[in-house]
């Protein structure tokens, strides 16, 4: 397949236009064609437009057409075989494995979707029988499902061509929802985008979906993200990047004249906490775990652990010489592109700065700054550093980590209570930890969407129980997740029938409850069938 | 008991400033003493401070004890006897028999939200188990449920001095889901608040509960309301009034530096649709009920039927001459308050000098603006001039209602089409009418939260499958309700817990399953208990 370029809309290559950007390999900062269009206003408004004709039908599209739609999705990427594997690799410098397994777990992502359509419980449905004879007044007949909220704009992300672009969580889980979706793609990976999202529209005519069900758009400019997110028709989107743009986007959708969900997941520092009994038993074991977490992926991960907090003493020593031992072997490797590898090398130079941090350990190997590498690196400081330079608590996207050494339980506990929203916060630690610090599982229960006992917080499992999303500034709302089934509710709303014959209601409300479904009737999750 | 007039802040009665306000008497004119103090930035404050010490402790309650608090709530707003009921009936003008009917409901609701928490279920735990023995990486166990997000803010409305006010559905909702509360009360009954926070207060000494759970706030200043949405220990704010005061406190949310979730109910025209086949079944019935519903409590439901559409014909002349004959009985009533009532009939002076609408009766009786009272009213019009005079289509809160006739079933959909977002639409429908017109069913699927068919929008029943919130502007957040046991969803949010040790997790995520709720264990429902 020749990649064309140009943008996706409602099933069609399209370009108004004449500007155009490029895709650069970051390994060898070359050119990878074609020239790439870049969309504008117009591409906005007829994605747009299109994918508010195509709710008007797909809203209304049962469950299990949905899931026939999302398994060939994953059907049709599966098929673009190689070439996928390899337009990703050279614009990512992500290595084969990995890219197999993101495409892996993308597929498994759409089909657990479409699984989840076909059990069809995910509606929440609740029935409240009436009763004519209730006095003073009747009590009515009362039932609630679940609507799509109308057209999703979605945001590619750098970091995860697959799982997180173009038919990534936020596209699967608003097309499971009945909603339509315009992508916006990243420009560091234009052809992955394209290839995909051929992919996605093969699908939907194959399966007899409205074309506008999916476009995809290119673009470098903020004003395209700006023009999508105050777009009149555009019901909700989902962002995941970086705290700058994905506020940027919050701000002006808050200039709407009509107010939309907003989901921008805007990453993490993933605090750490080793408690005291678990680095005496295990300060190297956890010192090698947490660098292969910190330089997995050149550290180009929402959960990578940015921050590790620790007790000053003997045990943390050990641990940070392990560390050092650890960093010395990771290979530097190509970072995504070269922005992020600038600002990872001038971030991680100013922590490196920073009087009263150390530098306990880097890469034996050199990173090669023509190659776009980033050289994986462990700091350490004290926390009186810590708390006097507000800009160590940052997130630096990058393989690097800061261990900061607290001079007592107390001042960890302080710590921990400062720390910002987060996406996880992980502990290590023995039971006796866990009974001795009661208080500081309880505070990072407040600050993060996942906790992690004696692990990394690296590797999100797609799940039903998983939870992707912390308070700000992880995200703008941690009422949802981005990851797993539950990331389905984003993307409705409820809507109640009162006093409706069963032939009008939905087939998840009506009394024989064809769909075989679990629902709250009178307050109590049945599957039975119901007589009036 | 005596009225003190001072906020209510963590328990103890506090007045910083020397500013007050007055409540009076709509019917009269006269001020009810005593005076009340005007809250402020120092207010703010301290209730947001007391607050946030109250959640450390507070997040942590059972639900069988956050359960207790409720119900003793309910009981203690009953100790209140004719004193609560007597000084309500002043300060908003609305009769006896609906103060305790609405005082029922109000109670009913708390101890709705008691059995929730009792049941238990409502927390929506999911548990997906591991796997170590999985390649290529162990699956690790996780478990997800919901926590509270921290002080929540609620402002009373004058509609509705008890359902929708200090110890309201904002209120039970937030404190069930483990929130405390900092109420602003609304000043057009700051007795019947101070009264009812008093007793919230008892309860919460009573139950053990920390004191700065719950604080009330006097005042009348929009300073106010900002300064307590934009509190950084604020986590949410629930709101029920007009679209003008909504959208003002969402603004002034949008501008924080943290986000939070802002839950405004600012009304609605609740179109009425009455298809043809019913016209003709029952023009009169239709138009009797119509009548009824929108002069109820002098028309101050948000839910009031302030636009009913029909097809132009002999039916529709029956119907409203009925609603002519209707209205004409109808005696006026004092409004809530001189501002309701003023801007009341400046709006439907407003609405009877349109070029092109026709007064098609109004109560026999004349409203008496010496005390207050607004004239029922019914108004018609065709839908060229609907479509012309766009302010037609804005609520107008009060006792009246707009008949719009249309010229054919295309231009009755197309006024469907362009609606705004609503609470709720309803139907006058025969079944032939229901399948004739299909698509305007789905249609006001897509703008409302609840549909009606064949009753009226006025009275929203309180059970689990209610739906209270729609499209804006009906609400800024249509996801959730603000009736209903699903309303505790607003207040909570999701945190899943990684490889932790049963002992370390909440009751409801433990193996055991020692609340015996419902769970998704795996993907599927079940009360089972587990074992690793």
């Amino acid at each position: 397949m020749n990649l064309h370029g140009h943008h996706q809309i409602a099933g069609t290559p399209t370009a108004s236009g004449t500007l155009t950007f490029d895709a650069v390999d970051p390994r060898l900062g070359e050119v990878l064609g074609p020239p790439f269009a870049e969309g504008g206003a117009a591409e906005v408004d007829a994605a747009l437009a299109a994918a508010a004709t195509a709710f008007t039908a797909y809203r209304r599209t049962p469950g299990h057409d949905r899931a026939t739609f999302l398994r060939r999705i994953a059907d049709e990427i599966e098929a673009l075989g190689d070439q996928l594997i390899e337009r990703t690799r050279r614009e990512t410098a992500l290595p084969e494995a990995r890219l197999l397994g993101e495409r892996g777990r993308t597929t498994a992502q759409l089909r657990l979707f479409a699984d989840l359509l076909d059990e069809g419980s995910w509606l929440g449905a609740r029935i409240d029988r009436g009763d004519p004879q209730r006095k003073p007044q009747p009590k009515p007949d009362l039932r609630r499902t679940l609507v799509p909220l109308g057209p999703v704009v979605v945001f590619g992300a750098s970091n995860f061509p697959y799982a997180f672009s173009t038919a990534g969580g936020d596209t699967a889980s608003a097309l499971a929802a009945g909603c339509p979706v315009v992508v916006k793609g990243h420009p560091a990976h234009p052809g992955t985008g394209e290839l995909v999202a051929r992919a996605i529209a093969t699908a939907a005519a194959a399966t007899g979906m409205p074309a506008g069900v999916f476009s995809h758009l290119q673009g470098t400019s903020h004003e395209l993200g700006r023009a999508l997110v105050t777009h009149r028709l555009t019901a909700a989107f989902g962002f995941t990047g970086s705290l700058r743009a994905g506020r940027a986007l919050f701000d002006a959708a808050a200039t709407r004249s009509q107010p939309i969900p907003a989901y921008a997941e805007m990453g993490s520092v993933n605090p750490v906490f080793v408690l005291p009994g678990a680095a005496r038993e295990r300060a190297e074991a956890i010192a090698h775990g947490l660098v292969a977490s910190a330089t997995l992926g050149a550290g180009q991960f929402c959960t990578n652990p940015g921050l590790v907090f620790t007790l000053a003493g003997a045990d943390t020593d050990r641990l940070l010489a392990a560390a050092a031992t650890a960093v010395a072997e990771v290979p530097p490797s190509t970072m995504l592109y070269r922005g992020i590898c600038e600002r990872f090398t001038e971030g991680a130079g100013g922590v490196e700065a920073t009087a009263g941090v150390r530098l306990v350990g880097r890469a034996a190997t050199s990173a090669d700054p023509a190659r776009g590498e980033g050289a994986p690196v462990v700091f350490a400081t004290d926390d009186a550093t810590f708390r006097a330079s507000p800009a160590l608590a940052e997130e630096l996207f990058g393989p690097s980590t800061l261990i900061v050494t607290a001079s007592s339980a107390e001042a960890l506990l302080s710590l921990a209570r400062d720390l910002d929203g987060q996406l996880t916060a992980t502990l290590h630690a023995t039971p006796d930890d866990l009974a001795d610090h009661a208080e500081l599982v309880r505070v990072l229960e407040g600050i993060a969407g996942r906790l992690i006992l004696n692990g990394f917080p690296t590797g999100v499992e797609v799940g039903h129980a998983m939870q992707h999303g912390g308070p700000y500034p992880a995200t703008t709302d941690a009422r949802s997740t981005s990851v797993g089934t539950a990331a389905i509710e984003r993307f409705v709303r409820p809507v109640c029938y009162q006093d409706f014959p069963d032939d009008v209601l939905p087939p998840e409300l009506q009394d024989g409850n064809p769909l075989g479904i679990w629902r709250m009737v009178d307050g109590r999750l049945t599957r039975e069938r119901l007589r009036r």
